[in-house]
């Protein structure tokens, strides 16, 4: 089906931007909140995350990680621990001084991610080698408090999934680090019908305390990339810093390996944004759309009713036969208020019937984007399940594959600055350049308003490949890249 | 088997108190935290409260409420709109001054319930008849600074479901009141085994913005009353406060009746409380349960390894097709140390299983509390799925009786406060009596350290009951009891 793929062209920043914000209100996704920075997640976009939530803690129930929940609030002195962490954090901090009518001795922090209050109870839990691996994972709401923010995609408070883990070496944890990550690649393409690049994060742009940090880059339609979720292998000085140690099987004492890795609310932005509809709004997935099929009766007075209503029912048990999580929308609207609602809460499919299709035992069928050379077409009701099920895959595939299309199509590859710069302000997109992961060359490219997002390869000392931008010895090929 | 129900014995609360700390620490349900009044939840107590959120969802759903997510701060001038509200609240919050390296022009208040932000939406959402009802809920933690804490039944961060819903008319809302507050009891008693009292507050212990409360009153084994749910039809006025209004089916503009109903992690507290055994420690309801059955293999080198392998996969795919949650415990330790892993697990059934059961076709089966003549008993293979998925109905039957029984024969009736105070200290229970609903009489109960905690039967004028206390006009029959 690959030739049916619909080329999708990079739009311009400013007006896709409007076109989000608008997106979000119209189809009652999220609404602005009476708090600085913070969204309401309304119920569709609320329940779009319950069914990432299911899928992912699934497969992290499978992987060996068990759920557990730790406090909202992490005394100030915590923080302050780990040098590089509470440099990378303290601007972004909310802070609890007063409760209970009383200033408090300490203040305390709202947690804007949870290493150190998780590693302070490692201490106590972890002993010996027979303690690790340790894995837990918490769902919890996290305060960072960002300067500009953006429904989903940067608000001050957030939801997400933490994962940490403990391990007796560096290279068990490093491959847990790459296999969280994975699991995030797979729930993304198969759930979301998001594509992404996945791989190391240039030393500049890790996570405060992180040796490691993996990410995964999406491409939004407007060609900027999306960080939709990192996991991290931290410096072994951040457990050290909290005394969590065990014995290992030679009876000494040491350090345990440490991963950290989550996953955000941003998700659901990025799936809005990327499979979207310019014109006519959201379009859902239907792995995770909370609702494939709206069934749209369209009655008249003179219909028979009792045999309208049969057919109705044979049509909802059919497709309830099926697993397909249906709505009916049987108010006492017009035909086309329904049809409405149907595509602004982007489900992917709609059926209509009426009292002809009644008589003649047929339903008629309205793809939320067009797949194939029918628009709508009619679908014998015997044949309707079969149908129905066989679309729901018919279009997950379609919306990956025109993903997919988009992201290839739109990777470019330059070799000096000057090409970049160019071709960048025409061409929005990601970058393929090497790199000599120097400061200064950094700066330069964010004068661009562009980052290293994502390292694809790393040189050996011999390889003498030149820097894009100063022309010295480049240590690795990476993406560059506008981002949010 | 009533007959074979254990008659449970009131304990002394401070023996009690110290055993529910120490079960706490040897299950690994809970851990204090670093922060003050704060427990870390550990994967064990997790995941009972995981099961709690599935299937009190699943009836939320069912119920038609719908999922959402609010901010967890609260601008401080919201939660001064309602008088009541304030008052009730303000001496328990806690409060963010700072945020982002600076002072707030308005200070955040940390939510301890969502009524105040949630009307301020409801009053954007809410405009026509047509929009009502609205059933919202929120699964998040909310933060209430409390003096004396306690995990699981007081902390000062906990974890529970809020829902608000919005109605046409007074009646339609108490109605609906009721019906959650129906939703709670049925969950207790099917999934939890826990009975309660339910039925209205008296006036002083309402939520702070009602005008109606409805509690739940569970008995725990120390006599005392454990509030365990409440489900309110607020005050008309607090969603008038913000300007929450709609155009009913006359065209006039008018207030609706709201509700708001909640349910918190204290249900762990209350679970392992009702059913521990103060001997050996935590026990589990099968419905509830993470692991309902644990297999311990018993193997000794002589062994023929094949053959002991291939019977222990045909216990675990028999108790697997039962769809029961299986835990199989064969790592490198005696098996009495295994034995007391699934005791303190609170696992429902032991199967135990050596070479001789092997070559008999047979395992031992062990249940976690004596429910009938047998305290083990040898189980044929090909009856062991129909034997564990049987034991499990009449474990949880079990547990409920028992639970049921405790209650009944601990509440007493008593006709004076002469009475009363000489029974209480030697009956702690549940006090059946008749009360004027003055203030000077529920002071006079609370020297005694006892509150009214749920209204049984409303008196019209006409009737002429006394006061148990002050001999004058009785105007409900009522609860009243020691409390958590």
């Amino acid at each position: 089906m690959a030739n049916l793929v619909e080329e999708r062209k990079v739009v311009e920043s400013g007006k896709f931007s409007e076109w989000y914000q608008d997106v979000l209100q119209k189809s009652e996704l999220a609404d602005y909140a009476p708090t600085r920075g913070c969204m309401v997640i309304r119920p569709l976009a609320y329940s779009i995350w319950e069914n990432i939530q299911q899928h992912l803690d699934q497969k992290l129930k499978a992987a060996g990680v068990e759920n557990a929940y730790f406090p909202l609030f992490i005394p100030e002195s915590f923080i302050a621990k780990e040098k590089k962490h509470v440099e990378g954090f303290s601007p972004e901090l909310a802070v609890v001084t007063h409760a209970g009518g009383e200033q408090l001795e300490e203040p305390l922090v709202v947690r804007p991610t949870s290493e150190t209050i998780i590693y302070h109870m490692f201490s106590k839990w972890i002993k010996s080698h027979r303690d690790l691996p340790l894995k837990i994972n918490q769902w919890c709401n996290v305060v960072r408090w960002e300067k500009r923010t953006r429904p989903f995609l940067r608000t001050t408070e957030f939801l997400w999934q933490e994962g940490h883990t403990a391990h007796a070496s560096e290279a068990e944890g490093l491959a847990t680090a790459r296999e969280h990550l994975n699991i995030y690649v797979e729930l993304l393409r198969d759930l979301l019908a998001i594509p992404v690049i996945a791989g190391p994060k240039p030393e500049s742009e890790k996570f405060a305390g992180a040796k490691t940090t993996l990410t995964m880059e999406a491409m939004m339609p407007d060609g900027k990339a999306l960080q939709i979720g990192t996991s991290h292998l931290l410096d072994i000085s951040f457990p050290k810093s909290f005394e969590v140690c065990f014995q290992n099987d030679q009876g000494e004492l040491q350090s345990p390996w440490c991963t950290s890795w989550g996953m955000t609310t941003r998700v659901v932005g990025a799936l809005i944004m990327i499979h979207g509809d310019l014109e006519t709004g959201l379009v859902l997935p239907p792995a995770v759309a909370p609702k494939q099929v709206s069934v749209v009766p369209i009655r008249k007075t003179s219909d028979d009713k009792a045999k309208f209503d049969q057919f109705l029912n044979k049509i909802l048990t059919t497709l309830k036969n099926q697993g397909l999580r249906t709505i009916l929308l049987d108010e006492d609207s017009s035909p086309g208020n329904r049809f409405y609602v149907s595509e602004k809460k982007g489900i992917p499919l709609r059926i209509e019937v009426g009292m002809r299709d009644v008589l003649a035992g047929h339903v008629m069928v309205a793809p939320r984007l067009q797949i194939d050379e029918d628009k709508k077409k009619k679908v014998l009701i015997d044949d309707l399940g079969q149908f129905a099920t066989e679309f729901m895959k018919n279009f997950q595939a379609f919306l990956l594959d025109r993903a997919e299309s988009f992201l290839t199509n739109n990777i470019y590859a330059v070799n000096d600055f000057v090409e970049f710069e160019e071709k960048l302000e025409k061409s929005p997109g990601f970058y393929k350049v090497f790199w000599c992961e120097s400061q200064k060359c950094e700066e330069k490219a964010k004068t661009l308003q562009s980052t290293f997002r994502v390292v694809l390869e790393r040189f050996d000392q011999n390889e003498s490949i030149q820097c894009f931008i100063c022309k010295s010895k480049a240590t690795c090929k990476v993406i560059v890249a506008k981002s949010y």
